[in-house]
């Protein structure tokens, strides 16, 4: 297979010089949803309370928060409908609404599409200008409201991370704006509340965890090694107890690791002090912003391919991740056999999960990967990723090797 | 052996419920210290300048930080003379300097116990009271003045941690007092300033990171994979690049690995969800009271001891600890033989970094165990310790371990 991609150059020969201060409150347990009441009122005694399609109010979260609200004397004004791939109309009406009603706070209740929402209208209010132009990089946010976030499924990790994703209808563009002021000032983590997640959404809440650590893994930042296994303790984490819920969805203490390791993924923690590289995240936003996949589903098709394509950048690397994470037998005369075996390993897990490792199994055909690749936002000279840099060649080359 | 000690008993079947934030911004690389001043200038024009026994001035690293400061408009009052095994008479000095001068924080630059003794400054300014009534149990603090850090040592990850240990001489009692308004509101954290630490400093800090550690792994709480491997992580990172920093003092990738880590070992992340033992740190503080040993010294001698005495509580725990951490070939039919082969591998890097494995390395006889034992703080129902409950009798009888 050929390989086009242009190797880093100029990379850096220590750790890099990082700040780091993941300024969420954890709340974290059995029943710890009915602190949100005065977990708010330290902040607000008028907020809005931002959720998605009404699953809340079937199984009875949303009237224990508003109960507890309520008890804690903090006002709350309803906002529903966020769809997955959170939406920039809903936001402005969020924002439009929070102004009218002079709300100072919101309390995001659901999945990461929710807190993203949260995030953006939060983002919005305080600002003069169109919210829109944090994702499309013409202006820096400044302030926000505060943003609580009580999460009911692990994956996105957004109720810790600085990251806000929102899709603009118009042209269908998934944007990121990531900045520390976007960081729920609480995250209230209740296992209990993923019970009832369906089995597929639950893998694919596995896989945009696993996805946040290989992205933030995959670097070239050398004498990374605590990050390295912070890294992997997160992954194995994940790898173990996801088979776990999907037999036993009530299993309070396997959704308990896996909730904490998606939080953990993603408020970078196991990201100081190196650079990530972040293509399949960006490749995989343009992928669903086509297609509504579910991200998780589009993650696990792509990563793969991506390995399978990048690998022998950096050989050692992958051959560490398959000994460390996927308990592949050691074999120094091979390493690249090694490093093979690992994504193997990847690929297995996907499949033993429920999740596609082909874009064909999400039937998305090779019809449509010229716009696909010809939309990809590339940031840096028209590259794409810093592991390695990708070209639309690449990227090309990588749907193709995802195709079937 | 004989073990006297009591089982514990309701232990719990899940993880525990917890709240986290670790508050402190890292500020973390190369040349970072320099950044004090406008970091600094976030929260006051005039703070009091905490250091140690001069050693700063010695390196220049004195004059750096205040010129850092005076560009950033920060007016600074100097008070040095922290001693290991910090003393509430300075604290004490400290906290009538801040009322006469009118300072609002505190910085501190040195090792852990410039950084204790800065936190326990900062208690006493706004506080009515005797500041010892928190260390006593007396009173809890509501209120505190700011503190940043500038640690020159890793080691006791006081520089974003809860905990505050202070000596009061009247009676030598070491005291901690734990409280999240404790936190520095900064830290900065340049491996640079630990590559002149002696050799003898050097390891004792890294025994330190290990027992923060060691003190939540050790644990009755179930279901915990997730901090279990993060505290491995931890504990692999200090065991390979400790003799590598021995051997070459400025290796700046080490150095910045066992600084990294001993913040991590000691912020609680690796303490999430779970209780902890601490009998071991407790008959430490103890024996450095009395004797004025290096606190990582005492570690060192009491832990093998410690663990030698209770791993048949949970000979599982250890064997694990035995394979993870210590590269322990698993041997499923003798759990035991691994566990206490892991505590022999513990013994053996003690030594092959230059510390004591007993007490009389440190010239510490069994003269005094008495009176050692005697003097003891036992908060729970006069046993020590979480993980097993010592009676007196037990410490008595792991001070005799760690005789010889």
């Amino acid at each position: 297979m050929p390989v086009s991609y242009i190797l880093a150059k100029g990379a850096a020969m220590h750790m890099e010089n990082f700040r780091f201060l993941s300024s969420t409150q954890i709340i974290f347990g059995r029943g710890s949803h009915h602190e949100v009441g005065p977990e708010t009122g330290k902040y607000s005694r008028k907020v809005l309370l931002h959720y998605g399609g009404g699953s809340i109010k079937k199984s009875g979260l949303f009237d224990q928060v508003t109960a507890s609200l309520q008890e804690a004397g903090v006002e709350y004004v309803e906002l529903g409908g966020v769809a997955p791939n959170p939406r920039l109309s809903l936001v402005y009406k969020g924002i439009e609404l929070c102004r009218k009603e002079g709300i100072n706070f919101v309390l995001a209740v659901g999945g990461g599409s929710v807190i993203d929402s949260a995030k953006a209208i939060a983002l919005g209010v305080p600002y003069q200008g169109d919210v829109w132009d944090f994702f499309s990089g013409k202006a820096e946010a400044q302030t926000s409201l505060p943003v609580g976030a009580i999460p009911t499924i692990a994956a996105a990790g957004s109720e810790a991370s600085w990251s806000c994703v929102i899709t603009n209808e118009d042209g269908w563009l998934k944007r990121s704006y990531n900045n520390n002021i976007n960081r729920p000032v609480f995250a209230i983590l209740n296992p209990e509340l993923t019970f009832t997640l369906p089995p597929y959404q639950t893998a694919c809440g596995a896989m945009d965890i696993l996805a946040h650590v290989f992205e933030r893994y995959f670097t070239n930042t050398p004498h990374v090694d605590l990050t390295d296994r912070l890294g992997e303790a997160v992954m194995k984490t994940v790898i173990k107890h996801t088979p776990v819920v999907l037999r036993e969805p009530e299993n309070y203490d396997a959704r308990a690791e896996i909730m904490w390791a998606g939080t953990l993924a993603h408020n970078d923690l196991v990201g100081t002090g190196r650079i990530g590289d972040w293509a399949t995240h960006i490749l995989e936003h343009e992928l669903s912003g086509m297609y509504d996949v579910a991200h998780g589903a589009g993650l696990a098709a792509l990563f793969p391919a991506w390995m399978t394509y990048v690998y022998r950048h950096d050989v050692y690397r992958f051959a560490q991740f398959a000994v460390r994470v996927w308990d592949v037998e050691p074999d120094f005369r091979h390493p690249e056999e090694i490093a093979l075996a690992g994504i193997a390993r990847l690929r297995q897990f996907i499949r033993s999960i429920g999740l596609p490792v082909s874009l064909a199994e999400l039937k998305i055909g090779r019809e449509k990967f010229d716009e696909l690749v010809a939309k990809c936002r590339m940031p840096n000279d028209d590259t794409l990723g810093k592991f390695v840099r990708l070209t639309r060649d690449d990227l090309r080359r990588i749907l193709e090797l995802a195709a079937e």
